[in-house]
């Protein structure tokens, strides 16, 4: 039982970074750390047991796949350049086994891709059974850089809305949980992070001169999410926006999420679908 | 700098493992430690500061690609069952950012997969520039449980190992450095492992009863190995054989080889290809 004065993550705490009715991004301070009282250390040792607990929820989830079991999960991270994915997939994802998670990172979309429905190539990469997908960016460019950049005509935007979330339902349908995080950073806080990967050449790498001029298009982008996330947070497949200038915090969050998401399938180990005394006994005679 | 007496992993270690003229596979021990003179305790010290090199050098690999740099690795697993590959790809590729790495666990293959070229499946699942790609069974099951269980006319299999050599060139001129890797078991450590998943209901799962009959057929299995390597080690694309019967020094012995091939690429941080200057002067700027 935890001491009274150490600080715990609670499913309460979860539920503060759900979008619900009403919600609106602008008030959302990136700075912030809802529903935990704790600092970065308390945060490292809560993070410590879950990663356990998460690697061990993981390998039940796989273990009943191999019986027929149809369920799998689907982290979904969006959110503005140096939001801080990357990290969460080496950090939260890193704790599973890499048999367990099946990692996309989607670009913009190639010719091939472009001569379909948006929705094309994010039904190709969909995690199998036991598994847990993790989307990079995802059908949500479309309508997110979609929109900023006027990729295609507004009434076309406008059906994205339903279609995702009548995809998503299918995935809901088809026994999976999905799991949708906008990592939330402040324009400061992203002016930092980049400048660092101007400062540092083991980071020239992540730089791309195309991030500044999507920086200069910040308030569109607020504008975008604030849409998406009002029109696509569901009962099925609720958005979570979780603070992220704190990298610590954000980390704890996702992982947290993902924990309680695996919690909820209350999983256990799958019986033999074979007879243990007539295979060992088979086994000694071998 | 090591002191005198702290065990080393070295090139020559890595060496001994190689298939090379005149292999015998009933020669090797699969319960010796060639080349390392430590116990589990110094593997794990030598592992923990390779974990962190390996990590480093895939993220260099991963920066490299992202400005053109074709190179990839592809780390093919061969062994009996139990032989420990699942526990390589959690305990070795673990380390290493999920991002960076790309999974496949072949199984039987498929009705539609029948329905192709042997190494039709194999070409669709290749690691991408960037990537450590990691085949947990591959191709060579086609000259493996194909040979033993008969499962194509034998001058059908008789001419797999060509193609394998022809294919694995392909991949070498794709500058792709394949690792083959036979995790080489025991009968008596099989017995061992398989009454393990037997007798530990948190083990069920990984235990099918067509794993005995497998085990049945062992010194076919043995011969088809024994072939299969005598073959298909090339220059380019040489075998090891890893006594696997004490764990931790196969996921040693793995990880090093791993890291040699990332050591041998000379891998460095990809300079900028933009003007840091003027980028930061416009972030300032934004």
């Amino acid at each position: 039982m935890a001491s009274k004065s150490a600080p715990i993550w609670t499913d309460a705490s979860s539920d503060l970074l759900k979008v619900t009715r009403g919600f609106v991004l602008g008030t959302v301070d990136p700075g912030s750390t809802p529903g935990f009282t704790g600092d970065k250390t308390d945060a490292q040792t809560v993070g410590r047991t879950a990663a356990e607990s998460l690697a061990h929820q993981q390998e039940m989830l796989f273990a009943n796949s191999r019986e027929g079991d149809q369920r799998k999960v689907l982290l979904i991270l969006q959110g503005m350049d140096t939001s801080g994915k990357g990290g969460i997939v080496r950090h939260v994802l890193g704790a599973v086994d890499p048999q367990g998670v099946s990692h996309v990172a989607f670009k913009a979309p190639t010719a091939a891709e472009l001569r379909h429905d948006f929705l094309w190539r994010i039904r190709r990469q969909l995690p199998v059974a036991g598994m847990i997908g993790v989307f990079d960016r995802s059908h949500y460019e479309d309508v997110l850089i979609g929109r900023v950049r006027q990729l295609a005509p507004p009434e076309e935007i406008e059906k994205r809305y339903d279609l995702i979330n009548a995809f998503e339902q299918e995935l809901v349908d088809d026994d999976t949980t999905v799991i949708k995080v906008m990592l939330h950073i402040s324009a400061g806080e992203q002016k930092k992070r980049l400048l660092e990967r101007l400062d540092r050449p083991d980071k020239y790498w992540k730089f791309n001169p195309g991030d500044i001029d999507e920086r200069m298009l910040w308030p569109g982008y607020q504008a975008a999410y604030q849409t998406a996330l009002k029109r696509t947070s569901t009962a099925f497949a609720p958005w979570h926006v979780v603070p992220a200038d704190r990298k610590w915090f954000a980390r704890l969050a996702v992982q947290q999420l993902l924990l309680k998401a695996l919690d909820d399938m209350v999983l256990t180990w799958p019986p033999a679908d074979f007879d243990v005394l007539a295979e060992r006994a088979r086994l000694a005679a071998s």
